[in-house]
């Protein structure tokens, strides 16, 4: 048994015995308190070994608990915002045996997903969606005249900054709902902007009219998160309340690891440490992952150009801006969740001269997809696109995977759609995207780590919608958009000591797309391989068939990519074979292809 | 002269000698007053004979020109939210003598368009937008160190539903914007929702700390939005305050002609009408138009199952839900300008057994784009999208034009993705998805009217993913894709006359693909001509081009829809023609293919 942080050894054999909600129903609140600890501990373990979400997860327990003490799920309905601080959920709904294959292939989700548990009522990764998604179901309820049914959404500080939060709330009036307000001061980075000041100074005393109750919500609290008695109490007492209601709950993120609640930031989603000590255990120390890479490259770039500026909806650390903010606090700004805001204020920049990073993850970038092409694309506003976490996410899994960006913005007119293979093309991207100022200009890369070192090398333009030839072949040519291509290039060196050569091009750009090089390709190569770290509706593989059509050729395309179907969490190099284009699939492939 | 509403003959004199903002700003109040009183008489006689935005227009025509009297554009930036409330302003800014080409091709667009004037400060034609974008531009003076500069969003208390408002109201801490609230109590309906009801009771006796208060803006109001002195006297003092405020002024939509006080709904966008009586001028009574017949294909099978509900952004009206409001009261929900909780709301219906058909313009689901993703195809939820204005839009022009949703939609999985034909299959449709309880369905028809009387029948289901054959034929296949069937109809009945005779299949579905059928046009036909309405980069061409790969066709295909580049305003008619998928250009099209 593992020694507890508290240093106060606790057996296991109440967690042990919990097989649904039900069996937590008649614990005295001395036992709902050891059985806190046991979670904690619990998630403490698994996570230590299974990387996941662990801050958000540690400050949720008892809340979870006396969630599940007082409502009877699954037939109240508690939908979890953002999904990742479902931990404890899912320990106390039956899934406590599986919870070790954590965010691992054909394991338990990362997030609330339905498919899973009849106990995970709405399938959440993306924040502010859980007052909307209860609203629905309250509504259900009472149009079915089920009126004992609860519906409750446990929404999150950070969540709150996200627009739909407040688009539901304005839709409130009438509804039997409870939103539980799990207050930590924090997202990934400490949460930025009014809400979260504001919340702060609740209760404004003698001000009993706050800003919920402006909007016809009955506000409690706030009450400590930690305190399991106090919570039951109150639970108890708004779930006899007609009408919507927001429950204030204060919780600390990461609370009970001191480590995770010293470094919050890094203790959001920490990869594995150690169990005792809280000490990471860095992977890979020598090399540096694309989004690292990208934020080095915006502080360089920043250097040169006092109109460079960085917009990031809380995603300074994700996205590896934190020396650009270090060093150039006024030029970067970050919106909190708010990816809608975040792309019209970086219209608005550049429509004023200034010449905006957007660094959003390719998943969150959907959210802001009609100001993408209302607000910047048909303004041809300067805006740069540093789209992070593009293509296979990996262990997030299907709510995580940026698999659509390409095809979405395919079809969007006047962007500049590039994806830099490696390390030193993505610099040479930001860098000329940086001087390109005709048009939005969008660079995804990949969350994957480089290979190498990067060199210390001056910036080189790469001449806008021109590919690249890496390699002549015989017969079969891989086309390669992004990070395929170190894919690709693993599979040809295997090729290569079976005496196969096959041709490979780098496209670097899936718009505008180089013509030249591809009439080049197909007038040299009878077999035509795309691959594309994103989905084949819509994307790269399409544009190369248009392209095939367009010209009248008539070799045979073969398309990989992700194909046609929500992909579920696993290592990205298990999913990039289960698509079809890791380097054992393209190996494969192109075996076939020589021999048909 | 045309005799005005106010029956109190005015000299024109004032209005035709202002080239600029620059002349309005030693006129007197009365001057200003009469000014108004002309610019209201010159939009209704232009817009009375070239169809516009009547209501919001006619609002504002005080508050713009006691905005341009006060600030100094284009130095001062004035965003004009959604857009559709500028004409005074683009009358002020030189643009009197072509706002009689008002939303004609190649004449004055409907919404702001930096392209078209210095003074049209940001592109607008979605709500909600412009506080974001103000906030940009006041952040980049700040950092320019330019102080002098003023900042000023115009948003409709309709506008402030919407999310990303209120992503900005949070970021506005420290930034010297003014929004100027425009409350006229309705956006094309009337207001839903608690904001609106909020706005009614200020100011609250004794508490001044009111909703924006709270969030840190500096309040003032309400004032009376059609008192020009007034408001130039509070517009000179909020100028003068440092960090955001907000200046509420209440209008009257429609204000100054009384069939459009009377009835705002309607004179929202009203076309034709008497310029003296206000009587509205019908085109073509005889037809419903394909909205239309949606909305009462909808009354009748909620009539039928009780588990069909309806959800529209704002749009009771646009949608032609009145019917099914009356009918169904508590089965209809209005979230106010919200695509996003529109969604997700109706995926928390669908999520407790409820069958929700989400009414939303194909231009606006842009807005809910991660929603339908992430919330509904996800998790298979059987919500129906019934997409209205899809394809060509027409006159509202590039930010309206309803050309993305077939390829946004065809790269989501477990989406069903359908378009159909005509008004008897637009019917069919609606009722096959109301029977389709697996996954999402998308229905998408375009704006038009239909073609004729529709008779009564019985709704007949049609098989998911299977498309018709219209016409067999020789040499040349048309295969289309919803409305765009209508338009080779057309050029098909030409063509007969001059013994030419292509085949016509019409697809119904782009997701699922009929591949059966179109084993059958590529084993039939030589020349395959695939017609959308909407952007071939990701559509339905390229659907069939994958087709065609994976299948090993070799037929020539050519792909007619809107090429990638945005689409202003005209009439679709014209608009058809220019994207190349008009009937002429289609008549063209096979001629040449038939020569070739």
């Amino acid at each position: 048994m593992p020694a507890m942080q508290n240093n106060n050894p606790i057996s296991q054999n109440l967690l042990d015995n919990i097989k649904s909600p039900d069996d937590i129903k008649n614990l005295s609140v001395e036992q709902l308190l050891r059985l806190s600890d046991e979670i904690r501990s619990f998630i403490l373990d698994v996570v230590s070994v299974h990387p996941g979400h662990l801050g958000a997860s540690l400050g949720v327990v008892e809340l979870t608990v006396a969630l599940h003490h007082v409502f009877n799920a699954p037939c109240d309905k508690i939908v979890w915002d953002v999904g990742h601080q479902a931990y404890s959920h899912k320990i106390l709904t039956g899934r406590k045996e599986r919870f070790h294959t954590l965010r691992q292939r054909g394991g338990v989700s990362g997030f609330p997903s339905p498919e899973e548990s009849e106990y995970d009522a709405f399938a959440t990764g993306h924040a502010s969606t859980s007052i909307s998604a209860v609203l629905g179901m309250a509504k259900a309820a009472e149009l079915a005249g089920d009126a004992n049914r609860n519906h409750i959404a446990v929404i999150g500080d950070g969540g709150l900054t996200g627009g739909m939060a407040f688009e539901a709330f304005n839709n409130i009036a009438g509804s039997n709902v409870l939103i539980v307000l799990n207050d930590n001061g924090i997202a990934i980075d400490k949460n930025t902007g009014i809400i979260g000041d504001y919340l702060k100074k609740l209760p404004l005393e003698g001000d009993r009219v706050n800003l919920f109750e402006n909007m016809g919500i009955r506000y409690f609290g706030p009450v400590d998160g930690h305190d399991v008695k106090g919570l039951i109490t109150i639970l108890n007492k708004v779930k006899t309340i007609e009408g919507p209601k927001l429950l204030h709950v204060i919780t600390t993120k990461g609370k009970g690891f001191k480590k995770a609640e010293q470094d919050q930031t890094r203790f959001h989603a920490p990869g594995r440490f150690d169990r005792q000590t809280g000490e990471i255990i860095n992977k890979k120390p020598g090399t540096a992952s694309f989004p690292e890479i990208a934020g080095q490259t915006l502080v360089a770039l920043a250097a040169n150009n006092s109109k460079i500026v960085a917009v990031t909806p809380a995603m300074i650390t994700g996205s590896s801006l934190q020396d650009f903010q270090k060093q150039f606090p006024r030029r970067i700004f970050d919106t909190g969740i708010a990816e809608q805001h975040a792309v019209t204020f970086s219209a608005g920049l550049a429509a004023s001269g200034y010449k905006p990073f957007c660094a959003v993850y390719s998943t969150f970038l959907q959210r802001a997809y009609d100001q993408v092409i209302h607000d910047v694309a048909l303004q041809k506003l300067p805006v740069v696109f540093a789209i992070d976490r593009a293509g296979l996410a990996g262990e997030d899994g299907a709510t995580h995977q940026g698999v659509f960006d390409l095809a979405f913005m395919r079809s969007i007119p006047n962007m500049v759609v590039s994806a830099p293979m490696d390390e030193q093309d993505l610099r040479n991207m930001l860098y000329t995207a940086s001087r390109y100022n005709k048009a939005p200009f969008a660079v995804r890369y990949s969350k994957n780590r480089g290979m190498d070192k990067l060199p210390e090398k001056d910036f080189e333009e790469i001449p806008v919608g021109k590919g690249r030839k890496l390699e002549a072949g015989e017969n079969i040519a891989l086309v390669t958009l992004g990070y395929a291509g170190i894919l690709a290039r693993k599979a040809i060196g295997e090729l290569k000591k079976e005496n196969m050569f096959p041709a490979h091009y780098d496209m670097r750009f899936l718009k505008p797309l180089d013509e030249e090089m591809l009439a080049e390709v197909f007038s040299r190569y009878r077999d035509i391989v795309t691959i594309e770290d994103g989905t084949v509706k819509g994307g790269f593989g399409d544009a190369v068939l248009a392209f095939k059509q367009k010209h009248g050729f008539n070799n045979r395309v073969s398309i990989l990519g992700v194909p046609d179907r929500f992909i579920a969490h696993g290592t990205r190099a298990e999913l990039y074979e289960a698509c079809g284009y890791g380097p054992v699939a393209i190996y494969n492939k192109i075996k076939e292809l020589a021999g048909s």
